[in-house]
């Protein structure tokens, strides 16, 4: 037992003990592939973040390591991501100026928070936590933030100065300073978005026609940013680029993380929570969805709290060394995935390549453009942005769509926190709305059968001075008071009414406001003469329901089956219909 | 239509038209009982306000006769009360000194507020938005009102000064002033407290003992703070008492209230937003609860949306009168109602009582002491007091239970707004949790009939290869991402699996989170090789699915029934207990 438990914290005790050659092989070519996709990558969110380059380098080691430990995905590619860095951009950005060393205690000490919560979350089974965020909140949130960081990334390609969170406030920073465009800039940051655009949709084909076989052209598509980076390094260098105006990364330190402690100030962490905690929700949700189908694939399992305990750990060795929150990134996740990775130590090797890049690539950075790593971001997030999910999702509940449609809006024009409260509060409406309206149906019963059905759809034969209702959704506070109004409606329409028969089926609970409404309604129907009755009441919501004073105050009875009741209540009309099923039968 | 609509908004049109001689004789008498009643209230709750006690005579007028002309209740008796009092003052206190002339503007503008928003909520049919306060909430809530209601009046009942809006605060703020204690006041203050206490407790069974009929007894019950009042005014006048400490009304000014405009200032709306949506909110439920149980009594019924514009409209005559929020207040319809009150009339004449009383009685007020109003309001808040509700719910359910206790706390600990939205935050995330786990039970068929139950519960025989899932819960959100963990769990467990059918009667909706759950499993299982089927699914359900890309895609098919879908998966099987079936019928 102790054991087992031990033992589900590390997974990496199941894995390791049947680690073999073939597995070593299939994970050190997954493990080249992906570094080659996270060298660009992880100076690209650094920048998007308002980090030094090398945070996102010190940000791909540790915490693969980490995730390689603890993590039950086999293919999982955890580091920084797109969707993070924008949410630290924007938490941290309250804070602090970028380029000062509070911005970066603050995105480090984000990190920090975001494992803490995670780990927690992990160990006590909080995961449900992040079932507030919907499909259409996360659809909405994660386009929004496509298009945003896209935007944001515009002033790179261009070379002008401008900032701003909201979509209005970027684009008025843009047109303001459209004067300031450089030449050199513009031609640097078109042309790599070019190429890149070209590569994602044109490469692969492209060479297979050209008779490479698809392992190859595949690899090729990957490494497209690497050789962008390379050109326009080489450009920059030999045209002396950086003194014509156009902004390269300069001086990248070299060598590993040191250790490094976020800062200890309980004010600057009160202020981080909720950030914290939306970028923890947000990178869960999105690492589960991935983890998730690509584990399937494969008919393997991964353990959604145990999936938290490793992101949390991965986000806490990100800020102990020098790094910025992370998480499962979806298209590296594939990327590692397709190559063929079938252990998590893919990603240590990764780390391991991270490391001998940061150890011996570096001074070839310096002149890296940074119109160069804006391309890789603009390419990447485009692929985030799906407008067409907002068609989809009409189609099938309005209410839904409009979660999506509520939500871009708000993150577009107010910025990603307020954007995601925004979706969240608006699902939970939605759904309180439509929980206090429920479907219901006044029941009749299907001549010569033991069957009951609605009223207005099916030729059925209602009992005089019965009203037989069926609610179709559990009871519960928000259709508490529809509940009582909609009974005491019609037992006032009805002076002639002596019992009321609610058929419960569909009733998966009922909670205390529940209870007491269903109170309420025997005593008040016991004060107009009319008894109230339960049919078809489930097990378990029968388990509940004896504990309470409900059953022995009422006035009626429960009934195992709606044809008991009506048989008890009306004799002669259930009697009846009895004998001609009966003869029906014997026919 | 027209007409009816027209009609609809004015429930007077109805009513008035058969009004006659018996129904004005029994509103008349009704009137002069809740006016002695109401007397001393409206002074006690303006005072707890925080506001001049004129204030609470103006807020016992105009908005008694706008409800009778709007409102569906035969008895609700609209007017001050103790919990929304208690609010204002929370409200109103973040935003001026009491006393000052901003103070009661915030009050006024509180109340147009709060009507305002009743009356939106009436037209647009908003109603619905009360649902988000579960009744575990509400209950707490009221409970933890009267606890700081009552603990807000001490400093009258001992004649110290003393403030603060939290138990804590209030506490200290007592114990630190002890020694300021006045000792007439605490005389007169003890003393009305424990004559009420036993007016409340002792006096109705006194009186019939001694031969008095009931219901000139329960008029003395009624009577009884008016009867305290008199003589502690008395007191209070002869023995000169202000001048040995004794806090007493003062002056209030003689006449009808002025039309008043609320202060027009934006800024100060917007801080009243939040405060006037909880009191709109807390108010209309208690309105609703009173109005529904007094209607049902008499098989009457009451339009919920035309309670909320006849709020409305009173909480508006309120503002522009110089009053502050009002309310439909429990004891007082109660009141009314066993008084005989047989039209909204009833509340129109009290209206009147209340004028008479501020023309002629209000100089008679000038030595009534503050205690006695502290007393009337201590022995009234008390009975709003119920923590035997905690054990009572804890019995039927933890999760509500604990809603209770932690808006109490939350109410005690914090202030009202902290309290009133922690209870709903918890509400919302234990509903969530309840749902992000629903009850599902794999299932197996019961030998030789059609039925399938739960294989942990019964002796059921299960199909090689088929996995049957049965969830009782309708598919959202919070459980799309269960969903996907426990299917790909049990496929990932069983390597011979070729089927999984989902046994659908207890959904009663799918959203769209789940419904691309389902067509991410659908996907998922198609590369592992397992079709996916669905059983039993509800018609309003089918309705939306057919609208999706789930039927078209899916693997499998949707079965009328889940042996249909038995019938056609594993034939052999059923085909077996089938005949076993007609062999058993045919005996």
């Amino acid at each position: 037992m102790q054991l087992g438990r031990f033992k589900r914290y590390f997974p990496i005790l199941d894995w390791a003990r049947r680690y073999d050659g073939t597995t070593l092989e299939a994970d050190l070519v997954a493990a080249v592939i992906v570094t080659i996709m996270l060298i660009p990558q992880s100076l690209a969110y650094a920048l998007l973040a308002g980090l030094p380059p090398e945070v996102g380098l010190y940000a791909s080691m540790l915490p693969l390591v980490l995730y390689a430990v603890f993590g039950t995905s086999r293919a999982l590619a955890v580091g920084p991501v797109a969707v993070a860095s924008l949410m630290t951009a924007a938490a941290v950005g309250e804070l602090a100026a970028r380029g000062t060393p509070e911005y970066l205690g603050a995105a480090i000490a984000l990190a920090f928070l975001s494992g803490l919560m995670l780990l927690a979350m992990g160990v006590l089974r909080l995961g449900f936590i992040s079932s507030f965020l919907s499909h259409p909140v996360i659809s909405g949130f994660i386009s929004a933030s496509g298009i945003l960081i896209a935007a944001s990334q515009i002033k790179h390609l261009l070379g002008v100065s401008a900032n701003g969170k909201t979509l209005p406030d970027i684009v008025t920073s843009l047109v303001e300073n459209i004067g300031q465009i450089n030449l050199p800039t513009l031609v640097i940051g078109v042309a790599a978005t070019a190429y890149l655009f070209w590569t994602r949709k044109g490469l692969k084909g492209f060479l297979e026609a050209r008779g490479v076989p698809p392992r190859l052209s595949g690899l090729a598509l990957r490494a497209a940013p690497v050789s962008a980076v390379l050109v326009t390094i080489l450009l920059a260098w030999a045209l002396g680029l950086d003194q014509h105006g156009v902004r390269i990364v300069g001086e990248v330190p070299r060598g590993l993380p040191m250790p490094t402690l976020p800062p200890l100030d309980l004010a600057l962490w009160a202020q981080l929570a909720v950030p914290a905690l939306l970028i923890s929700i947000v990178g869960y949700v999105e690492t589960i969805s991935v983890a998730q189908t690509l584990a399937a694939k494969r008919r393997q399992r991964i353990d959604p709290d145990q999936e938290l305990v490793a992101l949390g750990a991965a986000n806490l060795g990100s800020a102990v060394s020098g790094g910025f929150p992370v998480t499962g990134g979806f298209a590296r996740s594939v990327v590692n995935f397709d190559a063929g990775a079938a252990t998590p130590a893919a990603g240590a090797f990764t780390a391991i390549g991270m490391a001998l890049a940061t150890l011996v690539l570096t001074p070839a950075l310096y002149y890296l453009p940074q119109a160069t790593l804006a391309a890789t971001i603009v390419v990447a997030v485009l692929s985030l942005v799906d407008l067409g999910a907002i068609k989809h999702a009409w189609a099938y509940s309005k209410a839904d769509a409009s979660a999506t449609v509520v939500t871009i809006a708000a993150t577009l024009l107010f910025g990603v926190e307020t954007g995601i409260s925004a979706g969240v509060g608006l699902s939970i409406l939605l759904h309180l709305w439509r929980s206090s309206r429920p479907h219901y149906a006044v029941l009749g019963q299907v001549p010569g059968t033991e069957h009951f059905r609605n009223i207005l759809r099916h030729k059925v034969v209602e009992a005089p001075g019965i009203l037989q209702i069926r609610v179709d959704e559990s009871l519960w506070f928000p259709n508490a008071r529809f509940l009582e109004d909609m009974i005491y409606d019609r037992v006032a329409a009805n002076p002639s009414l002596a019992h009321v028969v609610l058929n419960c089926p569909a009733i998966n609970f009922i909670d205390l406001s529940a209870l007491e409404a269903l109170e309420a309604i025997n005593e008040r129907l016991r004060d107009a003469g009319v008894a109230l009755h339960l049919s078809e009441v489930k097990g378990p919501v029968m388990d509940r329901l004896v504990r309470s004073d409900l059953i022995t105050h009422m006035t009626g009875n429960v009934y195992l089956t709606h044809f008991d009741a009506l048989s008890a209540l009306a004799p002669e009309l259930t009697g009846a219909t009895v004998r001609d099923l009966r003869r029906e039968t014997a026919r």
